[in-house]
């Protein structure tokens, strides 16, 4: 399964408001379909997003290919202010195009085809060191998870969010190939379900005993189950170490907290904007409050009912037991620890 | 709006599970029928749920009143197993059965026709016994809610799950007509959604300011919108002050606490169960995993996904702050002060 590609000049991803009954992909080469599949969650995750927004900007610039210079540096900035435009707060989008962009600059000396191919094997870098970095993760994360832990997580992390295994859900899946005989509870994940949806179906399909539960379960699942760590992804980590990520998450972290359980953050290094020194500093999406009226088919609420519908919540660095990176486990005082493994 | 009714030897009942798109009420003098209402839950709310299950016992001894005694004490007992089997962690509906049959006990030298009649002044006495009990609660209660207060609350404690002005929901909506000038979060409240489709239509229609909040945003609602207090109803109370309630509550006091906010329990003392002495002894009702997977009319995880999916938690009387009843307030030590208000 590839969540996304680049074939044929076009993207192709996996429309993920279709799972778990339909596995439908959609291939274009138009970057307002693209655009469009991110705002509406059909391309997310944090790591994929960044994937998607390298791609995205080859989509934005390749009418300008056989123009001039200028076209071409006009429509990159064009398509750059698309991408950003469709969702704030995952940090991975920014980054990537700012990579993109980077390539742009050093090579203002080269013809408008051999940019294009010099941006194109810079998305597809971006790609495949994702992939790598993904198994990296897994493999590093594998040592926090003792021998039959019971692990709960929240959202969605793994092959579907990224451009590999995944992040928090890289960790667990490689703790399975070790056999530690794991068990996985798995958050619903409101607002759009990617928990139900998404993990759950990652899940079976890498034959994990795995057990769906509520949001609003959690605190008893922890309890009566007896959860021995919580590990969750990132969309953007400040330099503190201060974690933004899918609503809920902070809740969690509270809850880890209170069960004296650690709490774990799965993500790359590219997660972490050292411009952001401190989480309250991190821009948080407000989603449509029709999300939540009238999300799953049928009204759930009165007529004229408002939501308070935030995509995401930051959890402070105090809540976070360890972060794993493809660079190493760093664990606070995180502003000396993050930047450490950025660096590398 | 009756949530509930006895009239002319038939129950009338809302279906709860329409709303809020649709006001639908069903009459029936078949206990099956009604039976069938409370496990489908439209029929619910602690204290409703006492009342429902005395109109019950008066539906199941219904066509034994011009028989013998001995035919009427059998349907009788015959309708408490049924009712009793509907839905094992809600107290009222034991209590109310208790009440009932202890009416019964008292009169057996009655003919069978005033027995039946004394029954139904029991049923009767039950349902507005409630209705003054959820005045005192709300009266008792607002003394608890500061002017401008930002409360959140979990589930539906109002009209639709009592016979008066609710439980938690009575104390907020007194403290609103007291013009307190509050401001009310709503949990959505998986399973079933009671949270915004009941509450928050209770809400709107008592005029109170309020917004809609999915579980998961509980934590990061109480930080950034500064929730000043969480009031929640209660299923069954055990001796020391353990408090059952729909899934989710013990998520929000552990909230609480980390946010160092009150947390209050509103319910009639009839939901104390002094026979239980600690929370680990309450039986927790484990629902269908259908109702995850398919409840919303589109299916939300893959095939053959387990769910674990519990209707209620228990939280700890460390966790709880004050306990609201109609006879006062009680804090801890909860063995000593529950007791007494039970005693008055």
């Amino acid at each position: 399964m590839n969540s996304i590609e680049w074939r044929n000049n076009a993207v192709r991803f996996l429309d993920q408001t279709e799972l778990p009954l339909r596995e439908v992909y959609i291939e274009t080469s138009d970057l307002s379909v693209l655009a469009d599949a991110i705002i509406r969650l059909k391309v997310r995750g944090a790591p994929l997003l960044g994937i998607a927004a390298a791609y995205g900007i080859l989509l934005g610039i390749q009418s300008a290919k056989n123009s001039s210079k200028d076209a071409l540096e006009f429509s990159f900035e064009e398509s750059a202010q698309r991408i950003s435009a469709t969702r704030p707060t995952a940090k991975n989008l920014f980054w990537a195009v700012e990579r993109m962009r980077n390539i742009l600059r050093l090579n203002s000396h080269e013809n408008t085809i051999t940019l294009f191919e010099k941006l194109e094997s810079e998305a597809k870098a971006i790609h495949e060191e994702d992939r790598v970095m993904c198994d990296r993760i897994g493999n590093i994360g594998a040592e926090l998870i003792p021998h039959g832990a019971k692990i709960l997580t929240h959202c969605n992390t793994g092959a579907l969010a990224t451009g590999g295994i995944g992040t928090a859900f890289g960790v667990i899946v490689t703790a399975h190939r070790m056999k530690r005989a794991i068990h996985v509870y798995a958050d619903e994940t409101r607002q759009l379900l990617q928990g139900a949806r998404l993990t759950m179906w990652e899940l079976q399909n890498a034959g994990i005993p795995a057990t769906l539960v509520t949001d609003n379960s959690a605190a008893w699942t922890i309890k009566t189950k007896k959860i021995d760590l919580i590990i969750v992804g990132a969309d953007r980590i400040s330099a503190n170490g201060d974690t933004a990520n899918k609503i809920g998450t902070y809740n969690l972290a509270l809850l880890a907290k209170a069960h004296g359980i650690p709490f774990y953050v799965a993500a790359p290094t590219s997660t972490v904007d050292r411009s952001i020194h401190h989480g309250d500093e991190i821009v948080i999406e407000e989603r449509a409050e029709n999300e939540i009226l009238n999300g799953w088919g049928r009204q759930i609420a009165p007529d004229g009912a408002h939501v308070f519908n935030p995509a995401f919540d930051v959890t402070p660095n105090e809540l976070i037991s360890a972060i794993i990176t493809e660079n190493g486990i760093v664990r606070a005082p995180y502003v000396q620890t993050i930047s450490a493994v950025v660096n590398q």
